[in-house]
């Protein structure tokens, strides 16, 4: 929680009345005692980060539509994916139910509210009750985590046909953030640059696609997700160990997390893969002496090849 | 298609006429040969049900929810599995985006609408176009699948706030029919007596309820599915393994696909079961003379044991 939440809630006095109180805490103790139940989470940032990285990703199902951008979901996906961070959320926490809202964390009732673009939609029988306010920005790979009680005065006028209502701009400073632009794991096909992309979609989805995809994104993390939403079909191994034939007499080396992979990857300044993902470069033999990082594979050293320099077949690897 | 299709789809004389009419076929023809593209697959049946089945048991979700029982999603879910069925019976038969509709079939556009109850709720927009009636039963483990034309005369009067319309009762006749009664894989947990799911239900998910399904459930393929809603958690090969060790005492058998498990299963005429899925039984040495199918493992002959006879710890067998 950073410095300016104290504004709105004090622990030290709360804390103190909340012991008075006995069984009935005060309603501000209970913001700060599940906020303190999840901020004692050491791993709370990537925990967050992988329920909405997996929601989306569930939801946008590349591997069988292609779909890279939540922004293309028809209607019925994206308030499904409410749900989705919903179930994803309690699965990774393992909270229970609550009483009447979805989750009880610390003895308190919690709703879960997702929206893509922050603007949570609170329904009535929300009203006296803690919400766990959740967004997710794929395109700038930021997350928002708040917690708040919902109260008459923090919400908007009017409402939707749902009779669901915002909460105002003057109600937002009655939320404790947990995150504000918490980090979220990269959707890699989002974020490529357009000349990238084109050559991705210039191609069919299937093999080819994969192929194209480790011959253009060279020294980046590539993950299972983008390389089912490239095949659009299920196995990203093997899809790889394909693309590992295809390209390699053009030069290309595709490391995964084991075998020689690692040490390769270390001595090229690569970043180094974890099981599931891959990273690929094209390589030379070095050219006598240089400044570029080298590594020895059987009996020759290599570099990563600068844009321009001609092709050299990639030397077998055991990956 | 069935015999009393032919009242409403005649073949020979609208193809005769589509054929004259060059480029603009005749509506009739239009079912008839999307009819035909899909009863050209010699799998269509085995396609359908996993197309349903998968469906199903992804927004059920039943790994992080513990859910497998269709009637238990939420609304959002429910209306969220049409566009799943939709996604998955796109992908299973790689079929491209129609102009205006879900699908391009043989040329022609086609509307996926999926309905649980078979009630499907017809669009304004859908009028004048073909649509691919899709529903399934996970009690009676049967689905449905129709292909119609929606016109005025076949839907009801009325219609929801969102100006959809069912399908009349008078106007069901005008479907064609793919499957009125396909055979959908059964939903293991969903179809279990009373007192077996009462025994699942007293133990809680994970490891312990995974023990209790091979315990109580016997003769039966067991699916993964069943295997990750029973632990609440991916991975159930390693549930399975573990849950061998732990049944060993009490002479439980957990058979696979592969090494000793197919022999044994087919020599106890248990179903053998193929990748992914389990067959379990409770062994006891063969009793001299019995009319009980046998297994020789290790230096012994086995059989499926009857209620009541004494545990035998299981021999080790190579699965």
């Amino acid at each position: 929680m950073s410095a300016d939440d104290a504004l709105f809630e004090v622990p030290g006095p709360r804390e103190a009345e909340r012991a008075g109180r006995g069984v009935h805490p005060s309603r501000g103790g209970d913001v700060e005692r599940v906020a303190a139940w999840f901020t004692d989470h050491p791993d709370l940032e990537e925990r967050f980060s992988a329920v909405f990285r997996q929601s989306l990703d569930e939801v946008m199902d590349g591997q069988r539509t292609g779909r890279y951008d939540v922004n293309v979901l028809e209607k019925t996906e994206k308030t499904y994916l409410g749900t989705k961070v919903e179930i994803v959320c309690r699965a990774a926490f393992g909270l229970a139910r609550g009483e009447k809202m979805d989750y009880r964390v610390s003895g308190v009732d919690v709703d879960a509210k997702f929206s893509l673009d922050g603007k949570w939609m609170i329904p009535r029988e929300a009203t006296g009750h803690l919400c766990l306010l959740m967004a997710a920005n794929d395109r700038d790979s930021v997350f928002t985590v708040g917690l708040v009680r919902i109260r008459e005065e923090i919400l908007t006028q009017g409402g939707n046909q749902d009779h669901k209502r915002n909460i105002s701009a003057a109600g937002r400073g009655a939320i404790t953030w947990l995150f504000r632009q918490g980090k979220l794991r990269k959707n890699l096909l989002l974020n490529l640059d357009d000349v990238t992309r084109n050559a991705l979609e210039n191609v069919s989805a299937g093999q080819n696609r994969v192929d194209q995809l480790f011959r253009q994104v060279h020294g980046r993390i590539i993950d299972r997700n983008a390389v089912v939403t490239a095949a659009k079909q299920l196995d990203a191994p093997k899809r790889v160990r394909d693309a590992r034939i295809r390209l390699a007499p053009e030069g290309v080396i595709i490391l995964g997390h084991q075998n020689e992979s690692p040490r390769i990857a270390g001595a090229l300044k690569l970043p180094v893969p974890e099981k599931g993902t891959w990273a690929a470069a094209r390589i030379v033999p070095a050219p006598g002496v240089t400044d570029r990082p080298q590594v020895s594979i059987g009996d020759e050293s290599y570099v990563v090849a600068e844009p321009g320099e001609p092709r050299h077949p990639a030397p077998s690897i055991r990956y």
